[in-house]
């Protein structure tokens, strides 16, 4: 019944993370993916100044109740509905993982980690 | 009074990861790291196959409650006393940051992300 009654989840942006082609000057790729971004219902959009995935920016993290954690890097700022869709996918999750089929390609591609959920810690 | 009490902190270790120069037919690394890790009163280790960070391995990740939750790599077997004495500094923490001022040199330099914690939520 999991799919009926996604979970939320929050949705991290690393605002400071610059996409290789960024100039100096130019708004970091971070922060323009965080401002592309629609959530959605079920979507807690948050943005962070460092992930600590400063070597493969942008970077997103995703964590919800009972689940896995994920951060994913290489990200672009049109990557928006790709990292929405990934949110929605590990909210619906009966197991707590993010599905491989049908996980956007950029979250494939970009997954950079993953933590196990800790039952009874409240993070 | 944090520092006089401090917050247990759940260390998971990938037994999956291979050192780069391991043999194929060789006891992998993330496993050798997991058997060699002697746990204190604080933290409790857990086995896990994978933490995504399969680029960088061997990797280990710790997560405590309030605090952010950490992915290191690039460990080596004999990083134990490393990692754990990070785990110790993370669950000591005021500020749910494991401070950089005294934090072993190998997870200095062998950060791969970190996640904020989200306050009400149980992972």
């Amino acid at each position: 019944m999991t799919e009926s009654h996604p979970v939320p989840v929050t949705l991290f942006v690393c605002t400071t993370c610059r996409h290789p082609e960024d100039g100096p000057e130019a708004p970091r790729a971070g922060a323009r993916l965080a401002a592309a971004l629609h959530a959605p219902e079920g979507v807690e959009l948050r943005e962070v100044e460092c992930l600590g995935n400063c070597r493969r920016g942008p970077s997103v993290a995703m964590v919800r109740e009972g689940g896995w954690s994920y951060v994913f890097g290489g990200l672009d700022a049109a990557d928006g509905s790709a990292v929405v869709e990934g949110a929605l996918l590990l909210g619906a999750s009966a197991d707590g993982l993010m599905p491989w089929r049908g996980r956007p390609e950029v979250l494939k591609r970009g997954l950079i980690a993953r933590i196990p959920p800790v039952p009874g810690i409240a993070a």
